[in-house]
């Protein structure tokens, strides 16, 4: 049986929550919220749409000593409010840190054991904080970091030349947020490599630009609904489900870097352990010395943890 | 090719939108909302989504045109914060009634030929106003009425016996509002006549009681979360799978009632047409005296349009 | 993680084994087959279909000490072409027998201690002869039975009177054979009792004509395709995914009768312990005098095992 | 709504059917076969399933004048029994041959107008000669081949590293037949050069071995199952979404080259038109050698027929 926690039922939480259960991916799904009323209400919301559904999921909510045997631990709080005012995942850090704090003691009191996928922001130094404290291995924990950032690059670079954005490939890599870089050297449109093709096909692209639009992604996407749920949740759920079928799947996700010491986005290879390997790819010297800039960005601020 | 429409991309609109291009049921959706710049973060999010899916959807947005081959259109406007207050959905009434006036002439005009899925409160008479005033047949036009209510019902009377909701079958019926009544004569538990399956299992069942948390499940699911979505969402959802494939699927909807002149929540058969036709099932003295009064409190509702 | 172990890849065994693939619902699959290179053919081709899925299976072949964490074993082997001469499924029972006296020591050895689904003809004593030689109980070994023939009932009804198959209920009881009978008195359409229904419709059915078309099904699928696969494999599925989700559903399965002292069709409740309870329900007097004929039947047929 | 029609039910033919039905991808399917109770049987396979299913989908069996409005043609005739003896597809061309020569006229007196998806052998003659025969554009008709060979180049290429095949791309290109090839030149693991890569491993990979177990992979499913279904047709049904969403979606496939006048294996990117450009790529000289050859085989065997 596929057993699921989910810590933080706001809007990435029940998104992730309802696509467990309505592609019928969770056979047992724990909700776990501050606020009880809220977790009590999507519990009701998710049952009441079981009877429309041709699978079954058991819902149960707000007991961590339920996490003992799950599968996978998506922490998926957040206060998106504290982020608007200055345009900055940064902005949520005293909040989500708070509650990193009062949840990682209670997850390793439960002897989870299992994968922990971080949705929460700062995403790279919260999912570091959380593999610290609740005494998991860097192996076990992993951020969604700049896979969704990638997907924003391959919907981007996408409709540059009215392609798809499954053929897209390359990373956006390093922070989920402002110090994250597009890996332009190894980005690929239908298999071509994007620069040279680019000019091929006489088109000027400016990557300065296309970057910006894929780095404030997430805050168009904000300001219109006031956060942001869709994308961060299929990327949250396609690893969970590489965890579960012990995939071997390649992306980038946010991991531990050693040369670093950083949790930090960047290739990796996901299975039934969670973070199987860093996948080292190649990148120019500016790219290495961006990398280098958002991994010294990340630290910092984790130092103020 | 599958074409959707939906006007109102509040939590129900995006809920639906969502299932439908990442369960792969829609080749081309239209977002389209008072709101640009609300369509326009929808549209961004469910696109960033499509990276990490394997099945591709085409999204529009705030273009009435588009909805001239669209195939199903659903009306998912609404201000549940106008209801709060009151604790009724006549509440959004006003609310709801002016965008109806608003949008109606453009459906219209769009020569939008499909069938209507409507969610909006207070769902049957605004559905009937909407079928009246966008030219289009009561076959054309649906809402959702007590077909949530009857998952609701579905729910709550399967945790009574530790049964799965899928199997409990029957109805609740009349206004998808407080004068909504659960057809008890009807219902059946694991195929069996649940009263007297009751009786004999020795539960002493207080429907009175039963029928009221039915009644106030929307209420009970908005007091955690602030509105409501996921079951409405795969109510609609549902139907409008029912349309698409002809599925000649019967179950409870908001449809023309002839007998009162209304559209209320009865039984009714789904198929490519809409509602093919109205299901006429067996009530007691009692129940058709509750259809009779819900259908009255809808009309007189009407009325005020 | 969901284990799924498949003795017997023939048709059914292949098409149970590319729906839990391709609907992602397997993380891990164990095909065994007394033909090593059909096992490894199959393994190939369902390899070859993941590069084109969004989902991922482990699949291993021919090795039974998988079979000790597997949440579920299907045994579906089976030599249609036996039955063919005689057009009774028991004609399959010298080759499948045989089979199960093979497998059971080896599935007892392996220290398999999930549910087992038996889709094996004649499945009713193929079943029980499964259930007491692998030293299982009768709580954790169920065939598919009449779950198939209740289909087919529900796809002939549903002709009858234009309707969706999933609007009509009622149970095909009894052997998965020739003495197997519809409890005609329990069917319902579209939430009528078929019976008064069909009568006020003015369609003047003959049952036993039906009840013959229902009985023949599958030698009506067999004369044209030589087995069949899609019904019976979808079925099996059905049954697994309420084992994996606990999900208390219920539905006809062949599963053990006290007060006959046999496995046979009847109405039962699925969870996580296989057949949560047998659900006792209402027959006219002459429908449980062809339940005991049909039990009858079955247990002369077992004693012969 | 989403029609299809299926020329041919043979395993191929079926496992696409099963597939549509079963996924919920098709709301209207047509079966059309030489053998008619074989279309009968497994239209009445397909029904018994339903009742298991959440989605619906009418079938219709034998009746070219349902193409008139069809989005998607498969065709999925075939005789691999032909192909056995001389362990050539090319073999089983007199009888696909007299097929395609047998359908085409009814496929265009039908008024089709949509996209032809065809699997049958030898692909890339079969497919040209029906796109001529039947009065389609080039854009029109495409044939499933090197995809389900790019598959199996993913496998193989993936088994070497435990990687994921999902993560391995490239393209076996030219014939589906023994004139293939992979351009190993473009062939990526994890987004990393295999050529490179592999050597940085330290794996010394024999290509020629590796091609011969993609080119042969075919005949390796053969062996044991008599037939291969699984991979050729999830290729098929990937290529119809594709189309029905009109997606964009870059692949390689069978269809027209210019340069060398010929249907042959090659990127292509596919959309509602059906083919809507062929993808260029780069390839060595010696690359361009083999699908100068490769096309003068698919040409030479053509001129026969």
């Amino acid at each position: 049986m596929r057993k699921f926690g989910i810590i933080g039922v706001g809007h990435v939480g029940v998104t992730v929550a309802y696509t467990l259960v309505t592609k019928g991916i969770a056979d047992e799904l724990v909700l776990i919220d501050k606020k009880e009323d809220k977790a009590i209400s999507e519990q009701l919301d998710l049952q009441d749409a079981q009877a429309r559904l041709d699978t079954s999921t058991i819902i149960k909510i707000q007991d961590y000593s339920e996490l003992k045997d799950a599968d996978i631990l998506f922490l998926t709080a957040g206060k998106v409010d504290a982020a608007k005012e200055t345009g900055s995942r940064w902005a949520e850090f005293e909040y989500t840190n708070a509650i990193v704090k009062e949840v990682a003691p209670k997850i390793k009191a439960s002897g989870f054991n299992g994968v922990v996928i971080d949705t929460t922001n700062p995403c790279d130094a919260i999912t570091q904080y959380l593999q610290k404290s609740a005494g998991l291995t860097t192996t076990q924990v992993m951020g969604t970091g700049t896979f969704l950032d990638t997907a924003r690059m391959q919907r981007v670079v996408a409709e540059q030349f009215g392609a798809n954005s499954k053929n897209i490939t390359g990373y956006t890599l390093g922070e989920h947020g402002d110090s994250q870089f597009v890996a332009w050297s190894g980005v690929r449109v239908n298999n071509h490599p994007l620069v040279e093709f680019a000019k091929q096909q006489g088109k000027d692209l400016n990557y300065d630009d296309l970057e910006e639009e894929i780095r404030k992604g997430g805050w168009a996407v904000y300001k219109g609904k006031g956060y942001t749920s869709f994308g961060i949740a299929t990327c949250a759920v396609k690893l969970a489900q590489a965890v579960l079928s012990d995939a071997q799947f390649e992306c980038p996700v946010s991991c531990y870097n050693e040369e670093f010491d950083t949790y930090i986005g960047q290739p990796a290879v996901i299975g039934k352990h969670g973070v199987e390997f860093v996948n080292e790819i190649k990148l120019t010297d500016e790219e290495k010395a961006k990398l280098k800039n958002s991994a010294e960005t990340i630290k910092e601020k984790f130092a103020t943890m």
